[in-house]
């Protein structure tokens, strides 16, 4: 029996400003990564973004950054682990008390943006984050890049975690995410997209942009709800795994009662 | 028996700033009000004050505020009702995660500047914040001024709440603080403070400004942490209650045993 | 000769955050607010703004608001006159500076959100604001609503100023605007719109919601750039008056030759 | 005749906060950095700062940084030279405004924390930051490090610039100054202080932490206004300079006078 996650970044608004469609990708994702105000976000679309994730049945986790609202949490800065560490564990309760508000048990913490580069090149880094996902809560799941320093880091803290692979993305030889600004770094085919979901799963491996084989173990696939052709590209991805029998989840479902 | 509670604004640092004698006066009080980042204070600070009240045996609260911090949440803005409520689960969320981080179960909210006055003048609001408070634990007490409109927001919500007095205020005949603009609006003799804190609680009463006589039921009398003379007045307060034979301890601590 | 200012709102864009269709409209106003990183904006976009604005010949002046960008500036603050005037100084030199590093001067200042009705609720406000404009360059005019407190403002300190009207928003008897709360607040229709603005023109009056002549003398007509509409409205507007041999200018640029 | 500056750091409270001995500090120095609001103070304290300047016939110049209220400016942040330039030229702008308010001429620009080091390292980032103040006032010297990267930078732009010399800091064979974290990178003797200060006037050498000789050619004096003991050492340095013939006044003065 295959089994796999769909997550999406989602709650970015802002006050006024408006990011991505949220309520038009929640019917295909099964797993959102809610902004917690210091990249996006704000108390009220907190509380709106767990209300519609409960309304569509979708499993919520926080998605923490580096506290730099301009820069929308592109930028990385010279923290500490201790500031890291005290930053997410601010985040993740705020959303936690949104969750239980609603009447909702919060899945997993993902990190967003220069964080997530920073904690893949320096452990005490992403020790940092995982010890603060265990402070608040021991049975969240930290969402890690897969086969990155990051799930180094949730082994050694012993918390639960699920390794994630971007399913629009190439990946370099080592195992890394293409940079953006080269050439074919996303993939924008939707059977070259659902080919490579389906050979992920069934063969734990996925060809790198130069050919060469990677192991890979996912749990969760990352979507984008805010590029051209996301909402397609989501729906007809989702189907075509329910098609070949895969069942689509949140993952702490598949996991707990695995 | 007599129990009291002595509680007192701490926690209010932010970055490199300092604000308060928090560890000099937190020998003397039992609980405390910890700000959430809105008005003052920020993650790293939250949980450098919440591990200082576990080290003193101080019961913990959140101090949530309006989002203003160049005006210390002093500011009165027009907010709604659910504008409040998502901002207070928020900041009430934060520090909850902070407590659990370090085993220390949160006792209470009490909150902080110019929506005291927005909430005891305007039920919604009150009803708000008490809804906040239940959404996000409703175990918390909410700290309300003595005889105002959140004890009856509190009531009508349904959750734990204490009454609250201040021992160096001056109260009109309607039982409101004296405006610190007018004379004789502090109280800074040591003895009176102390003989009108054992009246209170002897009596259940106190004396206005101009003499009448006010009913007053409180279970948390309210210190200064950062006015001249403030650890002094503290110390020899809780002294002078606990040679008289009142037990000095979190109001969580008698309600619950009682 | 008759002579007219379209006037509108820009650069309310924020990090990643987009606002408004500002090159869109660009093309039929000729002055622009953009606003200064305190409701909305940050120094990136200001200078983006201000070098739209010189590419299209529009005249540009500074949109301060209140500290609140959660809010949009739309929630009213009990600040005091000096924390006004202090705040505006602030906004109103920092946009001066992208003006002056394109070779812009800086044209007028009218402020943003709830403000406006503090303002023109309290002359104390008023007058704050129009120090503030004064105190940063006495050449620079201030947009006051029609017959309002802040006219009055503008002559007690003694600033240049202009009135400004709103092409599609009814008037109450006293000359205020009708809420956007009540039924037919917002003017739809071009042809309405117009003739009302010719009227305003010709007429020195316009006629309110419920039929009273009010008297206007405004120099420049404020339109709405993120409404359903708004583009075709500006150039069907703009259109029409210069048609009817109205010279459609920076009122500065009207004022200054005058 | 020898002519030299003492400037300090200055008006970098916020909002409730203090920091530093400003009104203590102002009679012993020259010219004054004010904090624009990024990193430290709030339009009201700018405004406060700059009428005190203008009391005790202070230079004034800005003192712009990284957008970090939090970190005080002192965590690294991945900016773009575009962003740093919009950064600058809106803090530059805020404060130019404030002179112009007090009718003070502003005087420079130092920039603050961790951006130092950033443009000290990176040409690209220190050329910024002087188009930022050339794009203001090209009439505003750029404060550098004595012997730095923004001393080209200041050169390859084409602004007025002065070199800057601490008189309480160990420099490295190298000329940087010695990290904090060493032992002997800060000098407490007044004595040794004035020593060096007058080395460096007189024969424009000074000598590092390992006795080599490094050539230096300083116009202003950076002293520090939070330090224990820093006003003492002020006044004591301010004294002996004037007793030794040197004459101390803002660095513009002696310049534009030249």
């Amino acid at each position: 029996m295959l089994y796999i996650d769909l997550n999406c970044d989602m709650g970015e608004n802002f006050g006024v400003y408006s990011l991505g469609n949220d309520e038009e990708i929640m019917p295909y994702v099964t797993s959102i990564n809610v902004a917690c105000g210091f990249h996006a976000s704000d108390p009220a679309n907190m509380r709106k973004t767990v209300k519609l994730a409960k309304k569509y049945g979708v499993a919520v986790g926080a998605h923490p950054s580096l506290p730099d609202l301009v820069g929308f949490g592109r930028r990385a800065m010279s923290v500490t682990p201790d500031e890291i560490k005290a930053d997410f564990i601010y985040q993740i309760g705020a959303l936690q008390a949104f969750c239980h508000a609603e009447g909702v048990v919060m899945q997993h913490v993902k990190d967003h943006g220069a964080i997530t580069d920073m904690a893949n090149n320096d452990l005490a880094i992403a020790i940092a984050m995982a010890e603060a996902i265990q402070a608040v809560d021991s049975n969240l799941y930290m969402v890690c890049l897969a086969n990155s320093l990051m799930v180094k880091a949730a082994k050694t803290v012993g918390i639960p975690y699920v390794e994630e692979a971007y399913a629009d993305r190439a990946y370099t030889d080592t195992g890394s995410l293409v940079s953006r600004k080269q050439a074919n770094a996303v993939i924008h085919d939707a059977a070259t997209v659902r080919k490579r979901v389906l050979g992920m799963m069934k063969e734990k491996q996925i060809l790198s942009i130069n050919g060469s084989v990677l192991p890979i173990n996912a749990q969760t696939i990352c979507l984008h709800g805010d590029t051209p052709g996301a909402i397609a590209l989501a729906k007809e991805l989702r189907s075509s795994l329910e098609s070949s029998g895969v069942t689509v989840q949140p993952f702490g479902k598949s996991l707990r009662s695995a």
